[in-house]
């Protein structure tokens, strides 16, 4: 069945790292794909817009199915092949209540939380030049937004909602992986440090490592010691 | 079972309308209830917060299982209850495939470009206090955005993906009425301004109208004619 599927993606990319842990954890390693270029723009390019018009990664086809957006194609690979590999999405009515509600409640927080308003802008701006209220507002939304995670893993152990890796992990983990790389320091967040250390050798997030993260060291390290 | 399904929702707010069309289509009217004042605070009741501790509507409680997060709350709905009512995530594979890709773009694309960085922005701002070159900037993401909508309801024809109704449509129709509501003027996007009114009337969306929008008209129309 990998034959038969083709991924387009962008290295260090959240979306499309959650994308192939997925892609990974249903048993299809070997897909075709083909690794773009962000900075030389590739997302924008003839064979991705074809199949994804907004011109994004990741960009995913299955046979002559294509889904795009990678909560798409998580849900897809799931519930299309629901036998194979880890079950992502748990059978059992309260336990899956539980994975659909942090899958999107990391969505609908991480996403703005710490990366949109938080990491990037520090990619943009030198912290002697951000609005020190500012500043100590975003960083406060942050520390009690990865308290509260610390404290879901504190509550179920191994992973997010209990002893099995499941779809929520899928999209928790690759958020921290991006932080950490960004220069989120952990050190306050014991629960979550064990996780992203535990779950950086499972081998469906090894095998889809940012690979130019394994080549050179994160550039910007704007939060050591600060949380 | 809908006398085991108690939702704390708030009037207005996109989350809990697209919440409670789900729990309409599913042939579940009659749930147990109560409206939280925004005014007032009660989203952070005691009540709500003992069963969410964000503090935020949709609350939804299901016997025992507690679900929150809008998104979860429609696939919990969809999943436990396959058989009952509307079929909201179709069984085929290529059709499953493009609702929940229109799902996941309508969460990831409408919520910024439509509501938080736009509609909300004129709620703050008055239109001759805006820098006019991020005013351009804006309009034209939206007006991208609204004319790939309007493009997909072309292909599609009634629903927006094909004949029937889906998942897409809870998650998509909530943001155009609340766009609406605030002022969008729909005459440059018209597919979308027929599906507007065409499922205006459709039962499980005139039920969960937003009661105050009933009673006072919109008090925003910042957009009129702008479009």
């Amino acid at each position: 069945m990998a034959e038969n599927m083709f991924l387009y993606w962008g290295s260090g990319s959240v979306p499309c790292w959650k994308a192939m842990i997925a892609l990974e954890e249903k048993g299809f390693s070997g897909y075709k794909n083909k690794l773009i270029s962000f900075d030389n723009n590739e997302m924008k390019g003839e064979d991705v817009l074809k199949l994804n018009p907004r011109g994004e990664v990741p960009t995913f086809t299955d046979g002559d199915v294509v889904v795009n957006e990678s909560g798409a194609i998580c849900e897809y690979l799931e519930s299309t092949y629901k036998d194979k590999g880890t079950q992502l999405i748990p059978s059992g009515t309260k336990q899956r209540a539980l994975v659909l509600q942090r899958m999107n409640e990391a969505v609908a927080n991480l996403m703005h939380k710490m990366l949109l308003d938080y990491l990037y802008e520090f990619m943009e701006t030198k912290e002697e030049d951000m609005n020190p209220d500012t500043l100590a507002r975003k960083t406060q939304t942050l520390k009690d937004e990865l308290n509260r995670w610390n404290d879901y893993l504190g509550q179920t152990g191994a992973y997010l909602t209990g002893p099995d890796f499941t779809m929520a992990d899928v999209y928790f983990f690759p958020f921290i992986g991006f932080g950490v790389r960004l220069g989120l320091n952990l050190n306050s967040f014991p629960n979550i440090k064990s996780y992203y250390e535990r779950l950086s050798s499972r081998p469906s997030i090894k095998a889809t490592w940012p690979p130019h993260w394994k080549e050179s060291p994160g550039s910007f390290k704007p939060l050591t010691g600060k949380m």
